[in-house]
């Protein structure tokens, strides 16, 4: 009877977008750990995995606050990563799901850097927002010597002018608050008519946005807001 | 009684990291064109989805010839696109199957400028090489406010160096011929400790090699040799 430590990622949306892997291993568990706290992000990891979890599954929900102070947060991530720890010792099959892929820009992280060498860990990839955006609506991410660069439009603003200058191709992810910024960028390179804007992908409030100058600015995007942009890629 | 031409991500290797709508399609599917001709790819997108696909399905496979002549490639892509195009239009659900992500220095972007728009096209994303091999080794993509670039090695030098330069955390795919090169940009950058090497990630001759500079400069890489970099995390 040993523990172990799943982190599992559960694709963009649709519980058909898990994979076959990550399936098996939500019927196995014994406990599952999903994030809470965030006003559209509440128990929606959960939601995907839920037609997947075993009858008497332990729920340990977590709420993370919506704050800027590290210290506040970093004190969350070692009571979390301290309760698993001893579920996973206690021989437990412990669960950590998370939107995406598992591996990026994803609250799993904090949570590995905490336990990684501690406990045994297996980590299963998930499909990225952006893979499924660009197989939805057919612009592919990168073709023959094309680089991708994936950005987060919370990096400095240096950061993001230096990429849409140098790229072709590029994934815009956490975009919704900072819509104008990144608008005002795609026109400074004339890249608007090579964006699309999709929010809440393979979710059933999905929109996608062919012409991004026909948003209000001032409108507030949903958290899950990203922008491909592919500038080689005739259509 | 509708045509359909799917277009599917098969994922790196192992046929438990398909997704659920992937498995689902598959089994639905009367005709499936699979690549064949790369040495080591050969028939390998189809050996990953064999356990899903019905018993009486038609299996058309193509051969994409090792050619640097555009014109013979390009003849061989608008065979295989109208052979589809007749099957889908005779009302066939027919699959197309690539591994890795469908979207992501995917053969199946050449078939879909030439059927966009003029047979009915469902894309599955899958799970990239990358996301595996983040997973499998613990090591995260992009965290925060960084950047992830996806870079293939069959770019120019110029290119590779700035990203090597500017950038914290990168991905080099088709690193197979290129190790050299490659590594000797880590070397410049000091970069060589932070980096991850995977050969046949996901199949079972996979490798892992953590130490790059304790392989043999002269001896060929497989084909699907990728590495990871992130020089922001510490492990």
């Amino acid at each position: 009877m040993s523990g172990m430590l799943y982190g599992i990622g559960t694709g963009p949306g649709d519980p058909d977008l898990l994979t076959v892997k990550a399936t098996n291993i939500l019927q196995q568990l014994e406990i599952i750990y999903a994030p809470a706290g965030r006003k559209e992000g509440d128990s929606l990891a959960l939601s995907i995995t839920r037609a997947y979890l075993p009858d008497h599954i332990e729920i340990k929900t977590h709420h993370f606050p919506m704050t800027h102070d590290l210290d506040e947060k970093s004190t969350v991530w070692d009571n979390v990563a301290q309760s698993i720890q001893l579920d996973v010792l206690a021989g437990k099959k412990v669960g950590f799901i998370s939107l995406g892929d598992i591996m990026l820009y994803s609250t799993w992280v904090s949570l590995l850097e905490r336990l990684q060498g501690t406990i045994p860990i297996i980590m299963i990839p998930g499909i990225t927002s952006f893979a499924y955006i660009a197989a939805k609506t057919g612009r592919p991410l990168a073709m023959a010597q094309q680089s991708l660069t994936v950005l987060s439009c919370t990096a400095p603003l240096e950061v993001l002018d230096a990429a849409f200058q140098s790229q072709s191709s590029f994934v815009l992810m956490k975009v919704s608050r900072n819509l104008a910024m990144v608008r005002a960028l795609l026109k400074k390179y004339h890249l608007l008519e090579h964006a699309i804007l999709v929010t809440n992908g393979a979710l059933s409030s999905e929109k996608i946005v062919q012409h991004l100058q026909d948003i209000d600015e001032t409108e507030t995007l949903p958290y899950f807001s990203t922008i491909l942009v592919n500038s080689k890629w005739r259509f």
